[in-house]
């Protein structure tokens, strides 16, 4: 372990943050928000801080391995989380514990958009703008995280998407790919954001609506500038927007890093990952359509614009709302709930388990019964033609049952504070999938938990983000040998 | 497809099994409790029904083979639970409807024990004797199922159990070794049996009370002669008995046979699964011992008793009660019903996905962690110093992602006819793992929910106790080419 090396890179990464409290403030001076002291104090804090940490190694300079990689990504995370609560714990609206400050920013980086704040509409500008930002920022570290640091890491079979990294790949050394990659995707993050927010303001938000809006979309965050979500807006135009871009952001990053650069956009309707999506999306639309219909919970046109916009909205892990989803007949949240566990491709800003590996895992179903039916045949597990790797499958295997029994010790946690089954089930998916809402008690927002569990939440959130092992491995004593 | 070779075993079948109504006659007879008719037609009825299909058939004789295995093994508990269901429809009391007379009878003879009948202590003696019969036999007919033909089909990596199994391995004939090995278990079984009814006569039952729940506890079916269950007698002598019976029924009955031929003891301290179970006990007995004494339910010395017995009774999934655990604070009952899902060991009358395949996962979870640490390193999954073969471990896989894929499909199939999610979180855990009480509306009887849940229940029940797979594999139409 190179811990000086990676106390440098620590270091500099907080100096680098303490730059992103530069908007808000700006925002806090166009506004007159009262909030400028508060950010300028973040800011301050954080520059110092990140000062402090690599003055002492400034000169530790050294390519990092692969298991380094564990502790970098683990610390940016953690790290990250409690330099973006600071502006929370100093600003005077709304008033945070150090517990919800640090709930509220962790839900922001790791694009959950789980909020225990209740009057969003009600907080000055530069707080929501800075809100917006941490997601969008949360979402680039994920884009960087899912494409060029899992594969190698080789995080539940993520290494299957090694070969569509760009850069030399049998090299172990992390830092020149990393940065070759970031800016590469970098570019395409900004594109979208951009063209996202021109298209809600040609949908009618505000210029400050439209911007904050595609920061938490393109992040698959889910965050908004009102209480009543998307649903404030009550325009098909808008939800058209910003259903297409939640759609956009849950595609493989690679396959957009692949149209970039070979202007090409065919290969996206050969992607299996992407098809699969779509079908479940489709399914999901239909279902919820009928179910709305047939309860006689909306008419059909109604059923239908909310069944698309929630669809899209959880399956994508963004978590928007135009409606109270959890208001409607029992099992239409549920059914949605689950689609969260599929979540978005691989390698792109939405959360859950990806649609990959749900593919994997029925093809793997579907093999098993061939093998009952044919014994002694030897069968691989194909995807878009090309066999996959038996270790990949089995690394596959391996995330989906962590990461199930994560979920239900979670739950039990959880239920062990007095929170009832059907709010605990849905907090652990709105964190755990880096979703955002839940049912409930946690329908509205989480700020009527008890703080054991909001910590409890906290740590979910981490593990969604951080594909539960990359975080397990290092509680373990093997990691640590050596 | 040996279509008319099947219909000759199923013939008869239905012929044997209509002698199992003689004993509920002999007690109807004893009791004069005015059931002899309705025992006496559906011992006609299922006579005729037998040699009606068996009667055509009569001459087709050939050896079936392992895809026949599928048919045959589904076709029995088919029929078996439309039989099974004759004398409750007969009957006057209780009086039941076509659906609760076979979710009755599905529920006994997959020993689930989940009931429609909501004044049990009520009941005519004959009727009461039948049930607990009706889970002895389904009992006896799991174990050949799970020690012989299981284990052939090679069901969810059960071919790992074939070297255990007597008599030769690489042919592919049926039937001379279904009845080797069926005799052998008989033996045991009945002699587990007579102990343990003995044991609990001897603990203060009367003699009716002790041979029906030592029926129901051998075949860990969880149905009783009371409503209050167990709880009835609040006897520590009985609990004692019936958490020891428990306990030796959800241990693979191979360490029986092993037990039986070899005059052995210590093999059963050295088998990794049974270990692992009493592990999982204790764990479970802690906890809630714990749980139920920080939260002040009751005082620490009752707390261990209801949870020592609680624990064994819904890990093994008997479903036995002494305690309405329904009632405890809800994080309890939510453990209680995790531990159901590993059920009783490979080869038992439990229930659940059995505690094998649950040890398979865990290691198989800590290779995967192990690979992430050591990437380039070639690790085995060991159990008890063996490797066991990556097909095994990929067939365990397949297992429980369709244990689980088809508990979400079920769970969101009840709530759409109106059912809670708890309610319907525990009636699907509560019958796919062929355990038997549930929480909410199903935590006393069954009899609360409408007609379509009971029979998604009836194919829950019939699921679990198939092994998914077994019952899944007959709607491919992979299964019927050729
Ligand atoms: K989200
Ligand atoms: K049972």
């Amino acid at each position: 372990m190179r811990i000086q090396v990676i106390l440098r890179v620590i270091g500099i990464l907080v100096m680098v943050f303490s730059l992103s409290l530069i908007p808000p403030i700006i925002v806090s001076l166009i506004y007159q928000d009262d909030t400028l002291g508060a950010f300028a104090s973040a800011l301050a804090i954080n520059l110092l801080s990140g000062f402090l940490i690599w003055f002492p190694v400034r000169n530790q300079r050294a390519d990092l391995k692969i298991r380094d990689g564990f502790v970098v990504t683990v610390l940016f995370w953690f790290v990250l989380g409690l330099s973006g609560s600071v502006p929370f714990l100093i600003s005077t609206d709304p008033v945070l514990t150090f517990t919800d400050a640090l709930f509220e920013s962790i839900s922001a980086l790791t694009t959950t958009g789980a909020t225990i704040i209740t009057h969003i509409d009600g907080l000055p500008p530069s707080i929501l703008f800075y809100r917006q930002q941490l997601q969008w920022l949360g979402g680039m570290g994920i884009i960087v995280l899912a494409v060029a640091i899992m594969p190698m890491l080789g995080i539940g079979g993520m290494q299957l998407y090694r070969a569509e990294t760009p850069g030399p790949v049998k090299d172990s050394k992390l830092t020149p790919r990393i940065a070759e990659t970031a800016k590469a995707l970098w570019y395409i993050y900004a594109s979208l954001t951009t063209v996202c927010a021109v298209g809600y303001w040609l949908a009618g938000m505000t210029l400050f609506d439209a911007i904050c809006h595609s920061f938490s979309t393109v992040a698959i965050g889910g965050f908004s500038t009102h209480d009543a979500s998307i649903g404030y807006y009550n325009s098909v135009a808008i939800e058209v927007v910003c259903s297409l871009f939640m759609f956009i952001s849950a595609i493989n990053f690679g396959l957009h890093f692949y149209a970039w650069r070979n202007q090409s956009v065919l290969h996206y309707f050969k992607d299996p990952e992407a098809r699969f999506f779509i079908f479940i999306l489709f399914c999901t639309v239909t279902l919820t359509t009928l179910g709305l219909t047939l309860t006689a919970t909306y008419d059909w046109d109604l059923a239908f614009r909310y069944a698309v916009f929630e669809s899209i909205s959880i399956a994508t892990t963004a978590g928007f709302g135009t409606s109270d989803f959890s208001a409607w007949p029992h099992f239409l949240p549920f059914l949605l709930i689950v689609t969260s566990f599929a979540g978005g491709c691989a390698s792109s800003t939405g959360g859950g388990m990806k649609v990959m590996r749900i593919l994997l895992i029925l093809k793997q179903g579907v093999r098993e019964i061939q093998r009952l039916v044919h014994p002694s045949a030897v069968i691989p597990i194909k995807v878009g033609g090309k066999a996959i790797p038996e270790r990949v499958v089995s690394a596959v295997w391996g995330f989906f049952s962590a990461y199930l029994i994560v979920y239900v010790i979670l739950m039990i946690g959880l239920m062990a504070t007095g929170i009832d089954q059907v709010t605990a089930w849905s907090a652990v998916a709105a964190t755990l999938n880096n979703l955002g809402p839940g049912l409930g008690d946690v329908s509205a927002n989480f700020a009527g938990i008890n703080d054991p569990a909001k910590w409890m939440l906290c740590f979910s959130m981490l593990l969604g983000r951080l594909e539960v092992f990359t975080l397990l491995v290092l509680f373990t004593p093997m990691f640590w040998q050596r």
